[in-house]
């Protein structure tokens, strides 16, 4: 399945334009770079249009959102739109105000988005907004079990429909779906959640990998998840005594620098349904 | 006096919003997961009393201050004042620019802290403000010392009881103070001061501490300042040839991820006044 | 030609005011600490005018340009040039967009910078604008090579008197060009480039450098190139098996932290012509 994803990406090192928060930024730049991509962040209204022009992909995070960075997601999803450049959505934190819900519903109106990435209860958030409301049942648990796995499946391919967008929700068990397919990606490590970070670097990683393999776009989703699983599992291994969060954040970082297509397809545990 | 602020913490795991600097906002969501607790930063008027309400603590860093952000910390510090949230002031740079020190005058009369938390030039600053300047004698010097200790620790209950907030005054002597009581603290190295941030990252953990310890918030505040301090010393111990102040942040950050009531018990240097 | 260049800074300890990006801020604020100097952060335009006065230096970056940072940008540089306080400028993706164009074209106009430093792409499309248009050939590559250096030098002399700044071209070779003086440095390895923010670091490590050495300005820019690019060779050297990109990026700025007149003087490999 990843045969040469990654390589690809190495190959065409995309240039992936962010509009993020300030707080995990410099952490996505990094992995971006990490990964064989380019990283750059620019959000002003009057800007983001030609950036995101000279770039390959777009990753839109609403982190930290505001009302200028609204308005320059917007344009630059146009315009990325426009040039059948692949965006990506993460909707951090939906659901945890007002504002960030109605920003996440604007954007899902104004972009047509290759890839959502979010933890369960923001996708739920998402699609229990004006957008998506009719038709998706998002009556499910914020957290996704082997228990409830087919009824969250169903909601994600209803909402993979209705924004044609593949989604991908994260948490202890991975899935990634679109209107046909759907994988369970199970690689991963809970010191993932003790680091700010890990859904935006994903996101980012996303993008790059997307941009690099635009058709193979749902292989390349997969990819990229269980990239960052296998990195976090990889990096929790070099933990040594005394060392914490921090350490495992560059380890995670340092992993995604010497990943190769064989140690992702040899690592990779993912199930397609 | 910490036998279980620690453990405390860990298992009510408070959600901490932050609306603080861009420049060492990583570190501090960094250092919240690394001691047990959950960072959310928020930043925009319409959203930040939305932001506030589900989490358990507060904390306001003025380090990149501007108008739109002055806006958000007192909608968010009313609203949290409303709900009983601890609210945490740190105000980095008071004293630096005119348009600092009416920032913070305007947070001091708006807000109830529960702690503020700076060095000595920054409370300094806040206590000669127009907020507390009547009956608060800040003619002290811009460093303590055991020779001005004393003069320090009056001035400080004065500005406690002006404020009504515990007040914690950092630097190589630190000092937590209230109405009514003293503690004197001196654990800590001095190559905390050759890393941004290690004064921000204190002010993070003593929102955590006090969020999950509300009935015990001047022994949380000792406890926070005991924990960075202890931490720091940790730190240096850890310190290999050739490395230098970034791994000293690393390894700060990583010292508190492995914090235990019984490691804090045992290396607290504090002596009550 | 280094002598003191860094013992000088250490001693003086300047306070380096920097209106930088989002992105790599927090390292730059590191990497001041790390030689021996201390960061400000302060973007308003209420305040910047009160903070550089207190400062010894200004560093202006443009990574993630807006209006309204233009404006504080232009305050807080009218304000230095009327103390004599060295103003740095870092063009971070000028030509990736007009806006980013105009703005430096701007500041260009506005302030008199002591050092411009960027890589040769943006150092040409500043020279393309209108403010250096006339009587500047900037009909060169976009890579130095000891091929087109010549010409690049004859370029950057150019520049170097249309702006009376020194002029720092860096990437695989770099350049540092005064109006009468030329040198060409050789320190550095590829890594830096998979690094965010090796160029910001740069110049702010120029900003200190200069601040704490105003009659030596071009010794103390060739003095932070070769030190970041030392650096950077002695960061390659610590890497270990299975690190990466993050663990190169935090021995880097250890490796400065570390620095000395002595390692200096014997790793920097520069070229007077």
């Amino acid at each position: 399945m990843f045969k040469t994803i990654l390589s690809n990406l190495k190959e065409k090192s995309p240039l992936i334009h962010c509009i993020t928060n300030y707080v995990t930024v410099n952490d996505c730049a990094n992995i971006l770079l990490a990964c064989g991509a380019s990283p750059i962040m620019a959000d002003d209204s009057k800007e983001v249009e030609d950036i995101t022009s000279i770039c390959n992909g777009l990753t839109i995070n609403i982190g930290t959102i505001n009302n200028n960075l609204i308005l320059s997601m917007i344009l630059a999803g146009k315009k990325a739109n426009q040039l059948n450049h692949p965006v990506v959505f993460d909707p951090v934190g939906a659901g945890a105000s007002n504002f960030r819900n109605q920003a996440s519903d604007k954007l899902l109106k104004e972009i047509n988005f290759k890839v959502i990435r979010g933890n369960i209860s923001e996708i739920k958030s998402l699609a229990l907004g004006d957008f998506a409301t009719k038709g998706v049942d998002a009556n499910i648990l914020d957290k996704v079990s082997e228990k409830n796995l087919d009824k969250v499946i169903d909601f994600a391919k209803e909402f993979s429909k209705k924004t044609n967008a593949i989604i991908a929700i994260t948490g202890e068990i991975d899935l990634i779906v679109d209107s046909k397919r759907v994988c369970i990606v199970k690689n991963g490590h809970k010191m993932m959640s003790e680091i700010t970070g890990s859904g935006c670097m994903l996101s980012v990683l996303i993008s790059a990998m997307v941009s690099a393999n635009l058709d193979k776009a749902f292989e390349a989703t997969v990819g990229a998840v269980c990239s960052i699983g296998l990195a976090g599992e990889m990096a929790y291994k070099r933990l040594k005594e005394k060392e914490g969060n921090l350490s495992y954040r560059n380890y995670l970082i340092d992993q995604i620098y010497n990943l190769t297509d064989d140690i992702l397809m040899n690592g990779a545990k993912y199930e397609l349904r």
